[in-house]
């Protein structure tokens, strides 16, 4: 039962994409873990939905990652950490993290000025999340949101160095300046795609807080914690990876392929309204 | 039976709120028609999203729409008129006519030059479906595609009248320099919101189609023809429309306020998975 559990892959999802930013974290830091990854690009994005919806399209991905039998769940996806988590955790019995809590943690650790600055999509931003649990470490801290719903479409669109992505990025980041922040939660997972245009429009004084690499490292920790951590080579290379998305899986491979640190040769679809 | 149908609403639909801008055509030309309108919010956009998927959401959709007794349909998306005007037409038993044909009319009508741009979404354009109906019409005419995919998320941003918005659209826009096109069709409901920044780009020698307008001047046509054109003055004006969604109501309702020539009291949120 446990060297089954042990050699079970981890479950990976989000609205689409951007969770591959997750993924490719947990393949550098703990490279024996094998992964299954689900994004729902047939419903994307999902930072501009509701609440409701957002836990209801959840929910069907958790149901369907449980087919594959994966012994632990990431919600790579801020707005699904933010609107779902806790529901998902006291429904289904199997451990899961998102991202939220990871990202909080370290900009509470980094922070001397205690003014913590996050952006992500609207539904992240307008639910509060990242300052409720940024409070949980430390009640002082003062957090500043801000919605850019512009960068996803312009990671999308693959302006990763583009004067438009600089003029977006100056427009929606001005709120900040003056306001004495030391430390930025990129608090979606297309944002540190981003990072050079972020980071030159903050200044070097301001710590980027990368969720997606904090959470790959609380995962490490969470399969220690459980001794459920794979074995060393288990299994071919080739098999470590299994990719499903919910619309045609073309676009996916291409933007997987641009990012990922290996080669993504396919992507199963899934009709994710059936689970 | 005749008098049933001629007082029926017409159903209209889109992914979003793109449509809202065929509905309010519809009201300014045939303001004594009832609308039934569906805006699929939950799973919007369209126009990122395969074939399939667009035809599968299409069909729930006109299901939907059919429970309201609708007389006609209008599928007031590009996109789903691009990959499932067919489709439906074929399987459903009722009028359904979408934008592409009234705006590839009305392009072919206007070019002397016979070279006529389209701009839209990726799918839209990469189904090359103007292509095909403006060649029924015209073999001769040459039509240029342009996939915009910003201008949607910097519509719903509002940055309508803004100096990044144009510098996408120069950067769009600059493939049909030199190419000597008199006609634009602005393939995608959101375009027409940004009517003013596309024509300062083309400048004045530029024609716009706008399909919205043509869709509406068609629907007055067919219901003209079929006899089902509605009484004068039979409802109240209040009950005149009614708007569904398959997402949280709210920032719908924020943004039909904003550009429509009624008020929008109201949307019903509608589970579209389930029809």
């Amino acid at each position: 039962m446990f060297e089954t559990k042990a050699s079970a892959p981890i479950g990976v999802f989000d609205s689409g994409v951007g969770g591959l930013t997750v993924a490719r974290e947990i393949i550098r830091q703990i490279p024996n873990e094998r992964i299954v990854y689900f994004g729902d690009t047939a419903r994307v994005p999902y930072g501009s939905k509701s609440k409701d919806t957002v836990k209801r399209y959840s929910r069907q991905i958790v149901r369907f990652l449980l087919t594959k039998d994966v012994k632990a769940i990431v919600v790579a996806c801020n707005t699904a950490s933010a609107f779902a988590l806790e529901d998902l955790i006291s429904e289904f019995d199997i451990p899961i993290i998102g991202v939220i809590k990871p990202g909080a943690k370290a900009a509470v650790e980094n922070t001397k000025t205690k003014r913590i600055g996050v952006i992500g999509t609207e539904g992240t931003i307008r639910s509060a999340i990242y300052t409720e649990v940024i409070h949980e470490y430390d009640r002082e801290a003062i957090v500043l949101g801000k919605p850019c719903p512009l960068f996803v479409p312009l990671v999308e669109e693959g302006w990763l160095h583009d004067r438009v992505t600089d003029e977006v990025a100056c427009r929606y980041l001005n709120e900040f300046k003056d306001r004495d922040i030391d430390t930025l939660i990129m608090g979606c997972t297309h944002y540190p795609l981003l990072r050079s245009t972020i980071m030159k429009t903050m200044g070097e004084n301001v710590f980027l807080v990368n969720p997606a690499y904090e959470t790959a490292n609380s995962l490490k920790r969470l399969l220690d914690e459980n001794n459920i951590s794979s074995p060393e080579d288990l299994i071919p290379k080739s098999e470590m990876y299994d990719f499903y998305v919910s619309d045609a899986p073309r676009k996916f491979v291409d933007f997987a392929n641009s990012i990922m640190p290996v080669e993504v040769e396919t992507a199963t679809q899934v009709n994710i309204e059936e689970y």
